[in-house]
């Protein structure tokens, strides 16, 4: 408008609503750009109608440093005008969007709310290492690397790690990253992500782990509408409220999603993408939960240190948990009796000299015990309801993706 | 003793002294084996003689699971008795040992507290990529893997992810692994790392980076003196008292050490380990400081985004932080200016090109800023007077360990 003007400052959380005006400003509009780092003098004003409610009136600016060029998207509207690629591709200026922002304050939120309810219930934190000599969930999806005169690989999780660390700690958990070289190119998948992992001694049943991670999301989404509020409005987040989760068996659930939308079942193993939805669709209708763990998976879908049911050896005592339509969590009971697993090992014709210092801990005891997997990116995610777990990856991996 | 004995339980965080007595107990001493996992029935006493205050009456033991092998090696007594490459094949069941748990507890408690000051500091917390399109801090010590059909590395920092995001966030934070291919077998390296990355903009020099680290440690220490005493206490941790941390220049820091002790000086860009030795020698004498910040290291050594100092360019404004005689941080101001970092990469014979998506920060407007790089393990065997910074690592790589 006539010598007045709109500036956005954007600062660590805030971006800040400031006003020039020809009449008080010392300087002139045109001699700021975009992308400008300044220092503003300035009065606070009271105004309701600002997002923070109070504005500021730029009086001087000195200026830290300025961009060469005029940025080649437009980042300070509600949305990034962007299809997903080209989004991903200018990653080191489009996060400096608001909403695109307000993504990661509520992830680091997720990340500090698990943790505060980890901590507070005896877990130790640990690291682990992601160089490791043995794939933990087996199979081709594994990125080897040469270690020196060895062959080594990247971690696909820190499983052989925490459940060695129950022998020390009985309840451990770790925030890193994990790797599978999967070569689907989907919404659902990345190469490398974030994986919320702990491992829980002394269990009476895989139902305790669910009952933990029950309370751990429920408190975690306390603490974020009591400190991510700005952001969550920001984003429309819809945060759902937790009392007990459904729980449903694979195979009732694989019945329940073919009788319900008559659909053949194809995967006996295993839920289609599709059916992870109208499962969840079915949970909403019938719960009104947004969530819903499956348990009883088939054990010859699951690792070899997976509990098989007492009487139901085919089967084990293991869940996913799907949230909003996606898998979020897979976790379970693990062999904690050494003849057993090798006995598990050797009728799946592995050879248990590989893994003799994983074994090291079940021969020397361990408790009854289990754990889980959560992916950080997919969590987000389906809370945010982003229709791509790349939204919520600040530098996304996948088979085509190796930059920024 | 006859018709009693004393039997440690090792549970999440304290190992308890019980006491088993012919006269109360409904089982025979000889049911119980070390490392079995029980579920005991007993009468809390107090008793002063006892670590914690308090021993338990073991009435009745229930077992869930127990070993299949007596234990290769002792560990309830004070130390594990066994040089340190016995103590690493052994690490799932040595880390059982009270004083070795004590080791990773306080190492959860730096990391605890490094992060609740980060965090109250207004730091965000980010997780960047560990499969990298190229190497932050050049030279060869860097793995590399294939990508499909692409060539990565794993990083060797989080460098260039964390200036990115200070264009977003302003001041950023990372606690995760490192990878460095390293073919020094020492005492200090590791060839993987957890990294304390924390990075900050709008910074008026780099000694304001210096602060930040003195008021984050110094923090850290109250913080692990209030949650940590048991463990300090048991490891005998002599927690420095920081006030101010000493500062000297890299070149006077060399004549200092070659004048105190008669040395000659044979590498100019860079101390020797015996020299980190030597000046926290020096210092410790002087001025009673555990640590010391060496400054404005040689533009020769330090990699291509840091900012030489104005007035002399074949120096830095760069920093490293020793501690007790080792060297655990390395940091120092960036450069912002893209027209700059273009110069100073073109001057390397470095191709700007090759890292157009790192320069897009700078491009489109970064603050002036910096930040700094700490090993946790180094940081936690200095502070815990370890010899080794393996003593520190749960699952220590290195050239020859790949496992367990």
């Amino acid at each position: 408008m006539s010598g007045f003007s709109f500036v956005l400052l954007r600062t660590k959380r805030d971006i800040i609503q400031c006003v020039y005006s020809e009449e008080y400003a010392k300087f002139a509009i045109s001699d700021l750009k975009e992308n400008m780092c300044v220092v503003i003098s300035g009065e606070v004003i009271a105004e309701e109608r600002s997002p923070l409610g109070y504005e500021i009136r730029i009086f001087e600016v000195e200026v830290l440093s300025e961009p060469v060029e005029e940025m080649p998207i437009v980042i300070n509207k509600n949305n990034v005008p962007a299809s997903i690629s080209v989004l991903l591709d200018y990653r080191p200026i489009t996060l400096r969007n608001a909403k695109e922002r307000a993504i990661f304050k509520i992830q680091e939120g997720i990340c500090a709310g698990f943790r505060k309810y980890l901590l507070s219930n005896r877990f130790t934190e640990i690291h682990t290492p992601k160089i490791v000599f043995s794939g933990a969930e087996g199979g081709a999806n594994i990125f080897d690397i040469k270690y020196f005169d060895k062959k080594a690989y990247l971690a696909q999780s820190p499983q052989f790690y925490k459940q060695i660390m129950v022998g020390v700690f009985e309840r451990v958990f770790e925030i890193a990253p994990v790797f599978r070289a999967e070569k689907h190119n989907t919404a659902r998948h990345l190469n490398e992500y974030t994986s919320v992992d702990l491992e829980i001694g002394f269990l009476n049943s895989f139902y305790e782990i669910m009952e933990i991670e029950t309370s751990m999301i429920r408190e975690t989404f306390e603490y974020l509408k009591q400190n991510y509020e700005q952001e969550l409005e920001l984003l429309n987040v819809i945060v759902p409220e937790i009392t007990e989760i459904p729980v449903i068996r694979f195979n009732d659930a694989k019945e329940l999603i073919s009788k319900t939308y008559n659909r053949q079942i194809v995967d006996f193993e295993d839920f289609e993408p599709e059916e992870e939805r109208l499962l969840c669709e079915i949970i909403k209708k019938q719960t009104g939960s947004d969530f819903v763990f499956a348990t009883h998976y088939k054990s010859s879908k699951r690792p070899f240190y997976t509990m098989d049911t007492p009487d139901n050896p085919k089967l084990t005592e293991s869940f996913d948990l799907l949230f909003r339509g996606l898998e979020v969590t897979t976790g379970g009971q693990r062999v904690h009796d050494y003849n057993a697993q090798i006995k598990k090992m050797k009728d799946r014709n592995m050879d248990p000299e590989q893994y003799e210092s994983y074994l090291m801990a079940h021969k020397y005891g361990l408790p009854p015990h289990g754990g889980l997997g959560l992916g950080l990116e997919r969590f987000t995610a389906r809370l945010l309801e982003l229709p791509n777990v790349r939204y919520a990856t600040l530098f996304p991996r996948d088979i085509d993706r190796l930059e920024p």
